[in-house]
């Protein structure tokens, strides 16, 4: 441990993951005071038609549009 | 929040998901209080062949064949 | 199946949690077609120092002041 | 309940998902004291490329080669 | 991996917790090929009320009073 | 989203919590591209006795006893 989870819209790339994750790891070392080694990160890709807030799904949601749209130029 | 994970089995429609999200939506808002907009709903759907109740796997459940013939209908 | 859990922050009472969860219950029967008895719901209780928005714990955040104090008051 | 949740990296065979959840349900009965039915397992497969140990993701973590070639064989 | 996470009702020794995580260790290694050092188990101890089944917690349903009850004598 | 969960063992102080949420979000922002209102992060604090790696409770764990002296320091 620490052990995090990322739960976040699909749509991001390899290199991206792989930046995120030595960034925070490197965090969970300094300011947390974990070993290197016991800090494990799993993204949990998620489609925008299974996650509803205020109960809209993303995939229907006019004011998250923006978002969904910078992923998928990726 | 509330931040709500909904683990189900795979093949319920588009439709049934936003009814779904929108329904538990106002009761949380009724019933626990909380404003529309931080209520986060997230749909993980599961095949029946990596789940198990009493050891064994949904798709070799025959107590679960109804289920499953439903969801496979739609 | 569904299989619920409900990440919220501490402060609703037996009551909220009882009557939540036979809400969302029956919809969970009439909207996805569950079996009542397979409907399951776990309430997470946070507290509001281990859970933050934007970088800001939600004990410090003026923003959701409003949101803890209805919550105390119960 | 219990309620068992495995992450684990994908590849593995249905027979040895079967084998498992039912050995771990056996010690969920017999040393856990949990009756048969309701002991749930769901396993959630993960892919190399979404999990990261100290900062690395697995599908370029040398030291894990040899764990992911043994998968893949299968 | 196996990241496993259990959650069951609080009540179980440390005893039980220990022979149960030995046990599915070992079960992890000879079935799903997982070196020993890659398996971590997780407790999620549950309340009995802020768990329901079918809409009823299981603090107030009558067909799990047994269960309750065998945990609370330990 | 990102919606973060940190599982790590208890013991960390309020400011350390603090400064991760606040370093973790900046990086999701700057490297994922997610807007700052839109990060979230719960920290779920573990007790060493209901964790287990290589199937041996963290209390019971040589090898991690500098982890935790560490964490009761403070």
């Amino acid at each position: 441990m620490p052990n995090i989870t990322v739960e976040l819209l699909a749509g991001r790339s390899l290199e991206q993951r792989k930046a995120f994750a030595r960034a925070v790891t490197e965090h969970a070392v300094e300011i947390l005071g974990a070993r290197p080694q016991d800090v494990r990160m799993v993204f949990n890709e998620i489609s925008p038609d299974v996650v509803a807030n205020g109960g809209v799904l993303a995939s229907e949601d006019a004011s998250r549009a923006g978002v969904l749209a910078a992923l998928e130029k990726r």
